[in-house]
């Protein structure tokens, strides 16, 4: 079992879906990570947060195991995101951001860190992530990037150096097409994993997720669910189950790659039924068993 | 090896894409449904053509072995449909329609098509289709159908008349919700079973199929192509290799059912490589060995 390292942020989300909603919520994608990740293994945390952060957040991470030295309490407000999501609960819209002490987020990696052997850039700014990799004093077995359409559009020279040097990009289905200015998703993932990272997972939402790596694709669909009540922090939360198992594995070979994928799945079907880490925060390693299994039942064919 | 029946429309069609066009093109439900399935066992088709429709069609047909004597030449023009599609290949816009012959088609099993063991009902009036049920002289061992959102709305009462005696239904995505007016797929998928059909097969185009019999879900994505050029017919080229597949196996197990999934799926990936039946006519027996295997690839996880 390794350590998992995960560089991003921590928030205060509220959210609004057709099914309910949530005011200054715990989020963030360092968050929902390290959280799903906790059940596979030991997360090292590094983020910022306001003096204003609940010390019950703190708790809920500490009694998941997830090492927070790594969390600077900084002055001023913590990150804060609204947002909305129609029936169509695919695309969230944002009605506010305050970025607050995030704006001056500079990641400091103190004390062991910089060996971590599996490390997440959570989606920031790819400067940063950059940033993050330099201070890196020996290179990690894996390192795995997401990123989304703002730093695309408005730091692309930066993103195209940190891909260079990562492993793995999570990315959706839409920011993929973006990135390679591409339509057909084959090709798009084809020409983002010649961009540097020899795996490429396409996150598709309730349509699931692909992965390409040297060429060779892997589908899993989302879990069917009868119910999905919010699916902030999805992506995040399935990250955090593909690196987890990676980590506690320290495999990252294809067969390994391919469980880590369902695993992610796995996680991420039980962030979307409830609000913030609502349900993470009821869910038991026996649950994670049984819909592991479940997802086998649902994509298997006998030869 | 069992013998198959299918009854529907052929048609003459011109379609575009942002990719080219055809103008009338072989097409038709039942066409697709055929040929597809002709590559897996005996296939009987039943349906009705104009007094101009092309020799070669039939000579097509014939050619991959479909029994053709149940297509009716009725005095008249052949059913003709025009419709394009934007670079979201998931939705047809209809053009124009123009029925003919096919407005006053009314099935008529001859000659030993009443014993055959299994049968597709395509997509048309659920009068038709129940008119067929009855011309039946032993109840096949498999009886599937399809529909569309005009009989959902339109015939509703004769739609749920004839599923209640049908054992799979195939139905698209949105109108599997229409149906069932219910949002949630999963939920959805299961009033619609609950309606008669044990086994309802959800078509999610570039996203797969769902597969859920007896409460039990499996799920395929659609094979991942470089190029789609012309979704026309995927829906009833994959209820051929379905089907096709059953039949050849005469088996209706859960196992064969789903590798009969994934032989609709291989189909259906074909189809979309080109306009209308164009590369079908070219396809062989290996190059469906060769893409079932890739898709169990896609899609295996070991446990």
């Amino acid at each position: 079992m390794a350590d998992l390292l995960v560089v991003g942020s921590v928030a205060l989300d509220s959210v609004e879906t057709p099914f309910g909603k949530v005011r200054e919520a715990l989020g963030g994608s360092a968050t929902y990570f390290s959280y799903s990740a906790s059940f596979f293994t030991q997360v090292r945390l590094v983020a910022t947060v306001g003096e204003d952060f609940p010390e019950s957040h703190l708790r809920l991470l500490e009694n998941r195991g997830v090492d927070i030295g790594g969390l600077q309490t900084s002055k001023g407000r913590t990150f804060r995101w609204t947002g909305e999501y129609g029936y169509d609960l695919n695309e969230a819209k944002t009605l506010d951001t305050q970025l607050n002490v995030f704006a001056d987020f500079r990641p400091v990696l103190g004390d062991g860190l910089g060996r971590v052997p599996y490390l997440f850039l959570a989606n920031i700014d790819p400067e940063l992530q950059l940033d993050v990799l330099r201070q890196m004093k020996e290179r990690p077995r894996l390192v795995a990037l997401d990123t989304m359409n703002f730093w695309i559009q408005g730091k692309r020279d930066a993103l195209r150096r940190v891909l260079a040097e990562v492993d793995v990009l999570t990315i959706n289905d839409g920011e993929a097409r973006q990135l390679a200015s591409e339509p057909n998703l084959i090709r798009a993932a084809r020409a983002i994993s010649a961009m540097g990272p020899r795996t490429v997972i396409v996150k598709r939402g309730e349509y699931g997720a692909l992965l390409m790596t040297e060429g060779t694709l892997f589908f899993v669909p989302a879990f069917p669910l009868d119910s999905v009540y919010d699916p902030t922090g999805a992506g995040d939360t399935f990250a955090g189950g593909f690196m987890g198992y990676l980590a506690a594995q320290d495999r990252i070979d294809a067969v390994a790659m391919r469980r880590a994928i369902v695993y992610g799945s796995v996680m991420a079907s039980f962030t979307v039924e409830d609000f913030s880490l609502k349900r993470l925060t009821r869910l038991t390693p026996a649950e994670i068993a049984e819909r592991y299994t479940a997802f086998h039942d649902l994509i298997r064919v006998e030869p």
